[in-house]
């Protein structure tokens, strides 16, 4: 993998797009999201009038359930939402036809096909010409009650084990950690069902969730992300599916969607 | 699922056996983790010896990958073996009859079959008449060099991430993590290549690790494992593979074998 990014050209990586980058920042450093405007449109304009109106600051980590999710927002649920939406329409199915996608040849458990859309893991069916992006590890999701248009935003999560593929379809996902993952995913577990904190000092604090686009030039996170419609990325695929090393004595020949990587580097 | 596990009857469950059953002791807690000898019966033995001869008690967490293991042991290669064996057969896979298998219906990336031996998630390949543990979630495996022979269960790991499914047959996996696993999971990830710890101080000590037969009973961790060969646990999978409750709107209908949690509970 490290050959392949080595012997990659630029034209192989594209920059965060500033407008669709979350900083979550935290005591212990910045965690950089990649929003997907493409998949969840309406969610993310919310979670940007959310971030831009301060809503997310000074809220905190509420849950973190071993091998499932990191969940942060108001724990208290009286926080007003300012000018953003309290309900939003369940963005959890796109036309295929209005996103990219370039397909794995693997057979998976949960979907009749699944691939990478522009820098996320995604899926989808050709029988009714949808597709949805997947939950894969460092995937981010926003929360919601039992009624599919309830969420908006305010409650976010990103997946800290196994991919919760059950997930798929039912729930909006808005992006994906491109930086500082292991600050979600190294937190304490929560001690309470579904890992909720019980005691307000288990929760760690958000000092700030900003919109790339809004914070000084010198500030940001200058990342760029390998596209998946590349020759590069095929070629990561195939390292993927076949270690070729000393130790690897008997090629996989088949990988998941979610055991693919999608590399992040300094720009 | 705690509808099924409240339901289940005691025969369902089984307690670990005290003479395959390792303690973890870190500053934080108990680790438990059931061994597996039925797959890896050597490892398990010299595993097993280096315990009774205090090989890790001293040692450390000397690595922790985001998305993948956390690995113990003797960061320095120094530590003498005692009367353990330096090298080991690869104990890869084993005669399909030779152990329990309750398959699954679901298709899988990696494997022709993938479902439960025993305790254990487990894939088989009825072409070769052979079977072998799946690198999920919590499963503890046996580092080893480049040479097939050369691991020897002085340097183990557990699974923290998405299943690493490739490493399946390539290693020997020795168990799984029962009790304590957030212990692991929530360590610091480290900073160096793979993950290591670049600095002493940043290794968590271990402080013993014993086999639970050798320790007195009552400071034994009395805990059953729900079987897999039972109505109770083929109710759990189709619990898993179509959730049912008022949040799931599109029931998955398929579900991936690490996707399957194995119950655990007091005694």
């Amino acid at each position: 993998m490290a050959a392949i990014i080595a012997a990659s050209k630029p034209s192989d990586w594209q920059p965060l797009d500033p407008e669709n980058t979350l900083y979550l920042q935290l005591p212990t450093g910045r965690v950089v999201i990649e929003l997907a405007p493409k998949f969840a449109p309406q969610y993310v304009a919310n979670i940007k009038t959310l971030a831009r109106e301060r809503y997310f600051d000074g809220l905190a980590i509420e849950r973190v359930q071993d091998n499932f999710v990191v969940q942060w927002g108001d724990a208290a649920h009286t926080k007003p939402l300012g000018t953003a939406k309290r309900s939003l329409p369940a963005e959890f199915l796109v036309p295929a036809r209005d996103v990219p996608f370039t397909p794995l040849a693997d057979p998976d458990t949960y979907a009749p096909q699944v691939g990478f859309a522009g820098e996320f893991p995604a899926a989808r069916d050709p029988a009714i010409g949808r597709a949805w992006l997947v939950h894969c590890y460092g995937m981010v999701g926003a929360g919601r009650d039992d009624d599919v248009d309830s969420g908006n935003g305010s409650e976010l999560y990103a997946v800290i084990g196994q991919a919760p593929r059950q997930l798929d379809r039912n729930v909006a996902l808005v992006g994906r950690v491109v930086q500082g993952m292991e600050l979600l995913s190294s937190l304490p577990r929560g001690p309470g069902p579904l890992g909720f904190y019980t005691k307000g000092e288990q929760r760690m604090r958000i000092e700030s969730v900003r919109i790339a686009a809004d914070v000084p030039r010198r500030e940001r996170s200058r990342l760029e992300v390998m596209r998946t419609d590349t020759r590069a990325f095929a070629e990561l695929i195939e390292a993927r599916r076949n270690r070729r090393d000393s130790w690897y004595k008997v090629p996989a020949d088949r990988v998941d969607v979610c055991n693919i990587p999608i590399p992040v580097r300094r720009q």
